[in-house]
Parts: C-alpha cells; sequence; structure tokens
C-alpha cells in the first residue's frame, strides 16, 4: 500500500515538473520570437512568410540551397516605380532551404530543410554608417554571431553599392 | 525641291502605318490576355504575380530553369488547414525562367529569362476527367498547342495522384 500511495506523488511532482518546463519553454519561444540580430537589433518581421515574391536563386555547394526572396509593400512598390535609394520602411527577407532531390520527379530539385532567414531593413539614419541598412541572419529564428553579422554588409558594399546594396532583381 | 517635299510625306505615311500597327499590337495583346489553354480554357489569371509564394524549385537541364510556385488564397487556406482534396477555386501558378550565372556573386544563380508560366485551376465539375484539375501552359501569355496540354494530366496522375496531383509541397 505504501508503493499504491507514492506512486500518484511521484507523477504528480512530475507532472508539475513538465508544467515548469513547458512553461519555461513557452516563454523561451516568446523571447525567441523576438530575439535581434547583434549589431543591428534586425528581427524577422511579423507576417512577412506572406510578402510578395521578389526572386528566386540558388546557391551552389558547400551551401547548396534554395533560396527566395521576399518583399513587403514598401520595397513592392519602389520596385515597381524604380525608386532608388530604397525608401525608408523597406523591408527584404531571404528565405533559404537545403536544395533536396524530388522524391517524385527524377529532374526537380525542391526546397529540404530551413537552413537561414535572413532580414534587410532600411533605415537612413539609424544604419547611417551601413548604406542605410540594417542587417539580420537567423537560424531556427535566433540570429547568429555578431562575427558573421560584420560581414554582410562589406559583400554588399564590395558588389552591389551601385544598387543600393541589393543583389536581388525582381523577376518577372 | 521635290524631293525635298516628298520626304516630309513619305514620313508620315511611315508614320501613320506605325500608329496603325502599334493599334494592332495593343489590340492583340488585350486578346492575348484573355487566351486560354486548349484542352482546359484556363487563362493566365489576373493579378496572379501577387500571390503567396508556396515553393522555390529548380529543373535541371536540358530545361535549366529556376522555378516558384505561387498560389492564390484559396490554396494558401487549404494549404494551411491541411484541406485535401483541394477546393474548388484553388489556383496555383509556377513561374519558371532560364537559370543564370549571377554577375555579381560567383557561387549564386539567379533567374534569367521568363519561359513559361503554368496555371492549374480546381473545379471538379468541369474537369471531373481530369481529378478536378484544369491545366494551362503558356509562353509569352500564349498557350501552347493542344498536343503539349495532353501530357499535362497524364504526368500528374502517374506520380502524384495521391497528393491531389499536386507535386509542390509548402516550403515553411
Amino acid at each position: 500500500m505504501q508503493r499504491m500511495r507514492t506512486a500518484p506523488g511521484i507523477f504528480s511532482i512530475a507532472l508539475l515538473l513538465c508544467a515548469v518546463a513547458g512553461h519555461a519553454l513557452a516563454e523561451s519561444a516568446k523571447s525567441a520570437k523576438s530575439a535581434a540580430s547583434p549589431i543591428y537589433g534586425v528581427t524577422i518581421p511579423e507576417g512577412y512568410r506572406k510578402w510578395e515574391m521578389i526572386a528566386p536563386a540558388e546557391e551552389a555547394a558547400p551551401l547548396d540551397e534554395l533560396r527566395v526572396v521576399l518583399g513587403n509593400p514598401a520595397a513592392v512598390k519602389a520596385i515597381q516605380n524604380a525608386t532608388r535609394p530604397y525608401p525608408d520602411g523597406t523591408i527584404l527577407v531571404k528565405l533559404a532551404y537545403k536544395r533536396k532531390q524530388s522524391a517524385e520527379f527524377e529532374s526537380a530539385t525542391v526546397p529540404g530543410q530551413p537552413t537561414t532567414v535572413q532580414v534587410m531593413v532600411k533605415d537612413s539614419r539609424r544604419y547611417a554608417s551601413t548604406g542605410g541598412w540594417g542587417f539580420g541572419r537567423f537560424v531556427n529564428g535566433q540570429p547568429v554571431d555578431e562575427a558573421q553579422h560584420q560581414t554582410c554588409f562589406a559583400c554588399h558594399a564590395a558588389r552591389v553599392k551601385d544598387r543600393d546594396y541589393v543583389f536581388t532583381r525582381f523577376a518577372p
């Protein structure tokens, strides 16, 4: 009988611990949502997955990725009107996935695991020293480290300064 | 002097002919907009370029393409709710572009010339004999021939019948 009484007690404690752990996880997920990139303080913008498609791309090995850039309404408007530099409020988001052989069609490659979400935000005052752009690179919703963020602007500036630091061209 | 007077006359006639030809082209472009695919009578849906991105893909040589599938609101809702078969009114549009080496980044491939726009429309009554789907394949806004349209359903039926005839999976 002693054992019979103890067992439910243990279950209760286990359940309580699970509840506490669950709560902690939920809180951590909440704060993860608003985690900001080092240097720039850029976050993953809400609702970005519904934004208009700007262009697909592919990245060779070792990254070996399929990618799509989406743009917020300000980005789309600037592209339509060929407004350069992009106005403050422009946001571009690049979604990247591992390339994966399609199981249903031999010659097709399709998205595998998502790898990174990369964000460019235009704010000409806040980011005056980096061409007006703030950068964020996220893996599993978390920003990568400061060292990686230090490479963003240097590369964009070296290669596409004359395109207001944006690689992507609109695909009709 | 005779020549001096004739020259402007020729220019006027040439300009008039250009205007007439331009008008004819504009009219033909208008009717081109509503050209329907053989067999199915599917047209390129208005406003599709602003629809939500479902997934990118890549097609190996000889087509050698980057692709993106977009979906109308009915398609997006069906995907979110895992509603199968897709409800009537679902439209999926696949945009395809020749793969092109990026001029600015060695390891990147970007969209070159657009090649085809391919459309699937769900109407379970109208297209009862083809799994409820109507197909349209367009090059420069014009539907390709009947022979090409005869291949659409056979391939989808052979490979992805259990996925309501849709190859594309939503990329998160």
